[in-house]
């Protein structure tokens, strides 16, 4: 068909992009899904959610009043009605710095900082920007599965190196060198661990950023459960080794503070040495910021307050609540029938199981288990394979406690019934 | 280098991606930072800010306390702590929908309605879902810039097609016959118009509409300035047209509310003949906003009662305002020598002049021109090539009245300054 002045056609010249595709069911969001649609309505007990970890949902895990109030203060403000700057107002930036610091060897700048619509567009972010052809980025297994989705479309090969069950899901770093090569980017790190909940320990990071700087490659750490640890091992910030390979943060005050509504996170640069700028990454993130989405300018404001202000007792009573949480969950499924719980959960708000297909009658994987599961019991608990790990569950414990060990009692209702008979 | 567990790289493998690129000074953040880095800091004179559209700094122009206050009240009530939907929460959507059918013949549905970060984001969606390869989108001459990023970043062509000022800035339809082929998805109309200050009749709406039906393209009308109109025609939406051609609009509360820091805007399917979603762009929307960054929950709680509740002699005094400034701007415009308006502003909140070069000593361009009017008269005024026209200028009216007295009283004293001598 020729331009022209008398162009007429007789169909639509549109269609939906074809790099933007279904969600399958191996996503959270698919698989999330699929249980929800397999639900028995007529069931007229509560439905059990233990596959999102969104616990806001619960009057126990209400956020804290200052950091509402916060927010109140400063939309009624009119001081913040404006355009933010695209990587973030200073306060904002200055606060965060300051929170972070508190862990850290090296004081954090503001200019360390970029304000982000939660970690997820944290993530997103650093992926682009490490973004190119014939590029590769190493992501763990099991992984959060949007780091998959997010690298591939930024251009990025995925690599997959291990974790290990048997040592607390650490690390396999003869995995992570095997797979690297020199157009490797770098590799990402989930501390505390989703979906695993373990906690890496010191020793460890350290050996994982000594692994990446002999590869070259810098280490996202996604730290978005960080300060959510409640067994033997602290919570190590990942930019304590800044100095020796590059590191960047990802984080929020999503789970911490239960507000994942909220959407405020940031990514966080640890590069005493210059090398992100040298190699053009600081000047990339700044240019991404400026054709993306940013956050309001009053969550932004009222972030200092949120940050400095909220009083250590409220996190004290919900770690406490969640630790109480994780306990249980562990306990309870130690009488589960098929299911095995490899170590103990020592942070995040969930943790990955191992099922025993074998030991069942008619259920064929964990997928299958999954949305019977939801059939039957109205439990909603995600299939590992989302996560990257057939035949694995990922259990979340951070629900209201009664709410728990209904659903861990149902679980194990369900298991007895699909047993094999001996 | 091979993989292998002796690696040691001597460099690092990453850099930033080459597909983000540096803000050129033809893009308006690119020029404001030009201006901004050229004003004398020894002038003790407030700097005039007329280059960009922006008034909620001024006291003048603060939002309505109604809005805030829903705002505080959602944020405070716990009810929107947890993730929202990905295409918005269904109130939300509901209260868009109710708002915007108020101005339509046809009631739009929730499910037309999907919430964004901004006017901005919406704009990105659409694009992106539009994009492909080979593919084009036209857009108006001159335009707002993020258009042509956004397109680009999206791997859409970009072809223009002219405004016509002698004709209160309408669209060239020929113009728009001529530059379409059969890979053009689509076309984007601003109205009210940015930079323009101009406003659609019905009439010439229709012929677009019917313009871009025969060439089977639909049409995305940004509306962010949407019932900013002060003139002779009043604001019609392109919805109305939804049976002649799909539509998609494209709007926020930022302008009307005064309130572009709070990130809230709205794209909408006008299609009642389910053409959309026969092509799979609705599809393609929704899976666009499973993996982009949404609006907090809680602002999209408070929207509802922000759209129903904010009374209408919010929305008048701020018209009146804006409407003394746009008529101040052009009445005082007329003494500056040099610059011609060549049509009263009628809507949105700037206007194009045109700057005749040949009657200036030592200005070579429109660029020129505003960094020499930053640094000797600390005024700002966006260079007509950050939206496409050399030698014009947009100028922004809704400031302070008294600011922008003072403005043009400098900018006269600049031309006559720097005007030829006879």
């Amino acid at each position: 068909m020729e331009n022209g002045t008398t162009l007429t056609k007789k169909k639509w010249g549109f269609s939906g992009n074809s790099d933007l595709t279904e969600e399958p069911e191996t996503t959270i969001r698919g698989a999330l899904t699929l249980l929800m649609s397999n639900l028995n309505i007529s069931d007229d007990r509560p439905v059990i959610p233990m596959s999102l970890s969104e616990p806001s949902a619960f009057p126990c895990f209400s956020t804290s009043h200052i950091a509402a109030d916060a927010i109140a203060e400063a939309v009624q403000s009119t001081d913040f009605n404006g355009y933010p700057a695209a990587e973030g107002i200073l306060p904002a930036r200055r606060a965060v710095a300051e929170y972070l610091s508190q862990d850290l060897p090296n004081k954090l700048s503001p200019d360390d900082v970029f304000m982000t619509m939660g970690c997820q567009q944290a993530a997103q972010t650093i992926l682009h920007v490490l973004g190119g052809s014939k590029l590769n980025i190493l992501l763990p297994k099991p992984c959060f599965p949007y780091y998959d989705v997010f690298a591939q479309s930024s251009g990025l090969e995925v690599r997959f190196f291990d974790l290990l069950p048997e040592k607390n899901w650490e690390v396999d770093l003869d995995s992570v060198i095997a797979v690297a090569d020199e157009n490797t980017v770098g590799m990402v790190i989930i501390n505390p661990g989703n979906p695993c909940g373990n906690v890496f320990t010191y020793s460890h990071l350290k050996k994982v950023a000594e692994t990446a700087r002999k590869l070259g490659i810098l280490v996202i750490s996604d730290e978005v459960y960080g300060h959510i640890v409640f067994g033997e091992n602290p919570f190590v910030p990942m930019g304590v080794f800044g100095s020796i390979t590059p590191v960047i943060t990802l984080g929020s005050i999503s789970k911490r503070w239960m507000v994942p509504g909220w959407r405020i996170g940031w990514l966080v640069t640890h590069d005493p040495d210059g090398i992100l700028k040298e190699n053009g990454i600081i000047r990339s993130i700044k240019q991404y910021f400026h054709i993306s989405p940013y956050p309001p300018a009053f969550i932004q404001g009222a972030l200092p307050h949120i940050l400095a202000k909220t009083n250590k007792e409220f996190f004290s009573g919900v770690l406490n609540i969640i630790k109480k949480a994780s306990n249980s969950c562990y306990e309870g499924l130690k009488d589960v029938p098929g299911v095995t719980c490899p170590t103990r959960p020592e942070g995040s708000m969930c943790v990955l199981v191992k099922l025993d297909i074998s030991m069942f009658e008619d259920i064929k994987d964990d997928l299958d288990f999954c949305v019977k599961l939801a059939k039957e019991e109205s439990v909603m608990i995600l299939p590992g394979m989302s996560v990257g790990l057939r035949n694995w569950l990922r259990v979340t414990f951070a629900i209201d406690p009664s709410y728990l060990q209904d659903g861990i009692k149902r679980l194990k209702s369900f298991c007895v019934r699909h047993s094999k008979r001996a």
